[in-house]
Formats: structure tokens, C-alpha cells, sequence
């Protein structure tokens, strides 16, 4: 979980804009069926301009919408509505705003052209529930969705009675249209409401190898004396260190956690381990195949997502069963059966004719016991041996044991072997 | 995204047990850093117990966890509160809510000595701070936390002027502590606060190769007829058949689906697509191998993922450069000259090549263009073939198109792969 090293510290950047919240709409979140990636999507937008959401509630389709829109009136300066935007009778945001702000609902030609375009487009029939979606409270703005029929509309603060009501940003639920709308649309609107402020920014260093507390211990203090605003957010096997604070202090901040962290430091800029490995194999003409047992195939999938990723990844070798150790990767019967399947000589066996039927500069492999059975005293489940061949000599080889579930085991197997990799090329 | 086939029928489950409302504290949910993930899995645990989250909040630490604990009373008749019961200045949910209860704090003397015995386990030093963790409001029962410092704390309804304060469930926030303590603990106290009720049942059916509204055509008006509720899940290539009834109502909606979806039907109890390959090559004693090229080993991982996999998955072939096609498989290198990497040739000679060196009753092969570059006129982005080979005689050869990111695009490949064996496994 990400930890905030200082609630002082929080308030160098709070300290304060705007109230903003957010407020989703939808029985399917609130039943579970759909896992709600709104706030963290509008936080992550949200946060270079400086902003920050300070609540946000979800409530069900229906009556619910129009009460939790009326709470935030003389509490919120911003409220951003995701949801309730459809053609079904259940999707009352359009009516519920007008009816709080004591507006009418027009009909709106221009979205009705749009929705009729859209459906011509793609030879659908539009049913009559559609013209709802062209509805809008008379003065809000429509924000065009490229993604849906739905527009997003946004209503401007206003005097009411005896409070300003929140701007408000009507936004439709699905993230694929929801998301391109903000980035293109929203951020822009909220950037023309925001008074001029000093430059704050956040960077964010992603270290292996080493635990939350030792990162803390080695760069929390230095860090936090410097003034800035610190957090850790640790996943299996990496941590990513996150500053936030003027461009000045943070590059004291990089001095200090490049000088302290050094060799344990993945990337400055969130890039993925396996990005970074297709980087540095991309910038030295070099090659890569894998070898995997335990991970099943994960080596490869993770390396494979990343574009570009066939320049340098010659193949990988998926040998579960040990015949096909023998069949594609040469590895002797005599020795599975001498040390098993799981053992330091056959992740060596592995990698090694890995590398050579591929014709590669470096092969990585994994052998291992990933669970729920398969363990024995010697090796426990969690066991495993992974093993890097390569042009620079004597093949390394690792023992290590994660006992966890079969995911988690195969992220951090997967860690382990890329990070093996990366220390070799970036060894000197 | 999920959505409700009728509001009418929501009303049949809702109905209405207790109003639960949640209120998740954490000022790196509202950062973005940390995706909440509570939400889902406390609607999800309460389900079968027929009770249904009406109201979820996110509040950052400090004061305004007193504040919006304050809101739900008169409101809520459950409050399931996460965060803010770590060892920190700012983890202050068991002072705000003793306050608002106006109960006193006192010093738990067992909750110490398991916090003492937790870190004497770990060789750890305790620090000063952890002994807050040790306090309770006066009256709370103390929830056990076997993964965590933090107990967590349960405080019944109780009359607090003119209102009956919630069932208040003070929970730790981080979710490997929090769900055991769900499912093992707060899940019990919760049914003995219901009253005895009418059974109610959820189903799922898992269904793939047909649109979300060609399901609903299929299936929507005569399972609405039965009185249930019904809810749909598209992902890319599946949809979620959700029914929420009866336990005899459901068996005439199983009929329904069955006789309307027959082969379509992956599983009617979410197992996924890889799990039910899995268990039908087991039943039948038979065996599996992969090549892939396009997916780049993502077959074989999510193969892998199931428990006793290796029973029938012999191994599999990521053959991602042409040479390696050539050694691993024997693929012609003629034909690939001749017909391209990504051609139906290539497929079927893939597939036959890895059933043929792992040894393997069926062998799946993809080959495809992923993107974002490589396409060409005659076989744009997106392209991909993939065959079967296998015992059943010819091998069978698709060509798709899929033109979406490169994990949308592993996503669809590989389940059309799988439907491809799965189709011909419960095929006669």
C-alpha cells in the first residue's frame, strides 16, 4: 500500500486549489460485477495540474444520483459524475442535475446529429430511447464523445440561493470513453479555473531488490529534509519511490537516490523492468531467448508485450513436461534424473541450450515448484533455480524460494531472472 | 461494463435486508497510487448473505474520517470502514470513532501481546508507536488479524440520542489482512444480525464467440419472463450471463440457457476458459503442446495458471524469430519464404511441428501480427491464424482479425485458440 511519509508534507501541494470530488454512479459497482478504475484514472490525470480529490463516493442508479450530487452543493468547488449518461430509464444524471440547478432540458440538434451520424456509421438502428441522450440542461456545455453516443456536459459554478453550486462534469461511465474525454476535454476546462501557482512536479523511481523499510532507511530521511513530499508504493519484489515537489528539489531528490540506491534502481520513469531490458538489448544489438519451467511461459508473455520486443527476443523454450527438456533444449535425461527436474545443473542444462538452439547473446531460465503440490523437505514448494547463459562467460545460477500463490510466484520468478539479466548488462 | 437488464428486478433481491454503506480511508486511494479494490471484494463476500452495498465513500486520513464516520449515523445501519488503523499520527479511525461514540479508549492487554508475539516471531523491534495499536474503543470486540499489527474492531448498533448509531466494522487496509478477516470473521457477525429470509442464488454462465446483444436476443426476454434478475458482463470475445433468483427459479433459467447458448456455453460457474481445457484434457487422459509466435507465450502462461496443469500440458514452443520456427518445429524455412511468417501454411505447419517433438495428443499454433507495426495491405494489423492439430485427423486452420493493443489482442487470440480445442473436445 502506498504510505505517505509525512502528513505535513502533503500540505506543500494541497495546500489548496480547489475541492474537487468525484462521484460514480452504477449498481454494477456497487454489486462488485465491475471493479470501479474511475477515481484511480482521475486522480492520475488530475494530479499535474495540481489537484487533488479529496472525496469521492459511488452510489446505485436512480434516486441515489440526485441526493449525492445535492450533498456536495456548498461543500465541493468541482464534482466530476461518472455514469448515468445512457438511453435507459435508470440513467437520470442529465434530469437530476437540471432539476438541482433549477434548469430546463433542451433537446440539442447538434448531439442528435451526432448520434444519428454515429449509428449510420456503423448501420445500427436507432432506437427512440437514444434521443434521451440528447437531451442537456439549457446552458451546459456538451463535451463531444468520440467513443459512445453519449456526450459528457459540463454546467459551470452558478449562484443558488445562497451558495455557488460545484462546477459540474457530467461523464459517461465506460473508461474507454470516459478516459479520451478527460484527457482531451475536462483537463483543459479545470486548467482555465485553476489561479497561477508555482510549478510542482512528481517523479517516480521504480527500485528491485530491495524492501520497502530498507528504501525508507537508506533514502527517507535525506529526502524528506529536503522538503519534499515522499511515498512508497511496494508491489512483490520492487518498490516505486514517488516525490513530489518543485523541479529544483527534485533533482537534488535524484542525486540523492541515484548516489544511495544506485545499482538497485529499475528506471526514473516508471518504464517496466522488461522495457528496460528490450532497451538495453535493443542498444547493444544484443539477443535473448528463455527457457521456462515454473514460470510457464510468463518470461516470455512479459518480454512479448512490449513493442519492438521481436528485435531482440529470438524465442523461449515452455519445457513443462522433462522429455521436452531433452527433445527442444538438449538437456540429458541422465541429469534430470540424477539431480531432478528442479535442481542448479539442470537450470544451468536450460539456459544453456536454450541459448545455443536459439543462437542468442543471453538465455534466461526458471525450473521451480510453483504449487499448491509438487514440494518435498529438500525442495519446499517455492523452490527455484534460475540460471542466465550468455557471451559473458560462466553461467550464473540462482537459488531462491518464494512460497506464495501461483501469480505471485510467477511476478516474482519473473522479477528475479529479469533482474539478473539487467545487472549483467548494466555491470561493468 | 455490467449492466442491469431492469431496475424492477433489482428491487426483488434489495428488498431490503440492512442498508450498508463503506467507507474506505487512505489518501493514496485518492492520489491514484493504490487502486481500490475493497469495494469489489466486500460487495462480492456480502452477496450470498443477499446484502448489497448502497453507499461507498473514499476519504483521505485525517479529519475527515470523523466526518464522514459522523454522516452515516441515522443513514447506515452497517458501516464497513477500512484504513487508518495503522501505528501513524495520521491512522486515526479508532480515536475518531470512539470519540463520536463517546466511548473511552482503553489499552488492550491480549491485542498487545499478540502485536509483542507477532514481531518477536519476525525478530523484529517493536516500536513505541505499534502500542497505539494496541488501544480500543471501551466495549469493541477485537477482531483477530493473523496477516497484520492491526486488529481490526467491531462495535454493535447502540442508542446514541435520538438515533441507533451502525453496526460499525473498524477493518485494517491492507487487503491480504482485510479479506481473511472478511471472510473469516465479519461475515459471521453479519448473519446473525439478519433476519431469516427467502433464498436467493447467483449464478453465472460464461459464454464466448457471441456479442453481448446477441445474448441478450437470444436469451433476455424469456429469462426476464421468469421473474429473476439478470445482469451481462462483456470482456473482449466473453460475456458474463448473470441470474440472481431462486434456487428453482434459476434451474428453469439453466434450462433457458442451456437449450438457447448450448455450445457457446464455456462454464456455469466462472471457471475460465483455461481451467475447463484443463479439466476436460485430464478427464479424457490427453495431452496438449503450443507454438506460438504472435501471443508470445501467453498461451502457455495462462495454461500454466491452472493448478495441475502439468498432468496434460507437455511443454510449448514461443517461436518468435523464422529460425526459430525452423529449429524448434521444423517449419520449412521454404514455406515461410513462400508464404510468409503469417500465413495459413505456417499455422498448420507450426502446429503439427510442436505436437509432433513435445509428443502431444493436440498442439494449438498462432501466428499474427500484434502491432502497433508490421502490417501490410494484404494482412493489416491484427491479422492472425491459428490451428489445431490433433488426433481428431486434419489439422484446422482460422483466420481472424483483431485490431485492438497488444494485450487486447494476446487476450482474443488465445481464447479463440482455446475455443477452437474446447469446441472440438465437447464436440459429437
Amino acid at each position: 500500500m502506498f504510505r505517505i511519509a509525512s502528513a505535513a508534507h502533503l500540505r506543500i501541494v494541497v495546500d489548496h486549489l480547489m475541492r474537487i470530488e468525484v462521484l460514480n454512479t452504477g449498481t454494477e459497482l456497487l454489486l462488485g460485477s465491475v471493479l470501479n478504475t474511475h477515481l484511480q484514472f482521475l486522480a492520475q490525470a488530475l494530479f499535474p495540474l495540481g489537484l487533488r480529490i479529496e472525496r469521492q463516493v459511488t452510489v446505485p442508479d436512480g434516486d441515489a444520483i440526485r441526493v449525492a450530487v445535492a450533498e456536495t452543493f456548498g461543500r465541493a468547488e468541482v464534482v466530476l459524475i461518472t455514469g448515468g449518461l445512457g438511453p435507459t430509464t435508470d440513467d437520470i444524471t442529465r434530469e437530476a442535475v437540471a432539476e438541482l440547478l433549477g434548469l430546463e432540458l433542451i433537446h440539442d440538434e447538434t448531439v442528435m446529429a451526432a448520434i444519428e451520424r454515429r449509428f449510420a456509421r456503423r448501420n445500427l438502428t436507432m432506437s427512440a430511447r437514444n434521443a434521451r441522450q440528447a437531451q442537456r440542461p439549457a446552458e451546459a456545455i456538451v463535451l463531444h464523445n468520440p467513443n459512445g453516443t453519449a456526450p459528457g456536459l459540463y454546467l459551470a459554478a452558478r449562484p443558488h440561493g445562497t451558495i455557488t453550486t460545484p462546477h459540474l462534469f457530467l461523464l459517461p461511465g465506460p473508461p474507454r470513453e470516459l478516459q479520451p474525454m478527460v484527457t482531451d476535454q475536462v483537463l483543459l476546462l479545470l486548467a482555465k479555473l485553476l489561479p497561477a501557482r508555482p510549478a510542482v512536479e512528481m517523479r517516480v523511481a521504480r527500485i528491485a531488490g530491495l524492501g520497502e523499510s530498507a528504501v525508507e532507511e537508506l533514502v527517507g530521511g535525506p529526502l524528506l529534509a529536503l522538503g519534499l513530499e515522499l511515498g512508497y508504493c511496494a508491489r512483490p519484489g520492487e518498490v516505486d519511490l514517488r516525490t513530489i515537489g518543485s523541479p529544483a528539489i527534485l533533482d537534488q531528490a535524484g542525486r540523492i537516490i541515484a548516489e544511495k540506491l544506485g545499482p538497485h534502481i529499475v528506471s526514473h520513469d516508471q518504464r517496466p523492468l522488461e522495457k528496460v531490458l528490450v532497451d538495453l538489448l535493443t542498444e547493444r544489438g544484443e539477443t535473448l531467448a528463455c527457457a521456462e519451467s515454473c514460470t510457464g511461459g510468463f518470461l516470455a508473455h512479459r518480454i512479448t508485450n512490449v513493442p519492438g520486443a521481436s528485435a531482440v527476443f529470438l524465442g523461449g523454450y515452455v519445457t513443462y513436461a522433462n522429455a521436452v527438456k531433452t527433445s527442444a533444449l538438449g538437456v540429458d535425461a541422465g541429469l534430470i534424473e540424477a539431480h531432478g527436474a528442479v535442481s542448479e545443473p539442470v537450470a544451468v542444462a536450460m539456459a544453456e541450450g536454450a541459448r545455443q538452439k536459439a543462437g542468442a547473446d543471453y538465455a534466461l531460465s526458471t525450473t521451480g515448484i510453483a504449487g499448491p503440490d509438487g514440494g518435498s523437505e529438500e525442495k519446499p514448494v517455492g523452490t527455484v533455480f534460475i540460471a542466465l547463459a550468455g557471451k559473458m562467460g560462466a553461467t550464473l545460477v540462482e537459488r531462491n524460494r518464494f512460497p506464495t500463490d501461483r501469480q505471485t510466484f510467477k511476478d516474482l520468478v519473473s522479477l528475479t531472472a529479469f533482474e539478473l539479466l539487467r545487472r549483467q548488462l548494466t555491470a561493468r
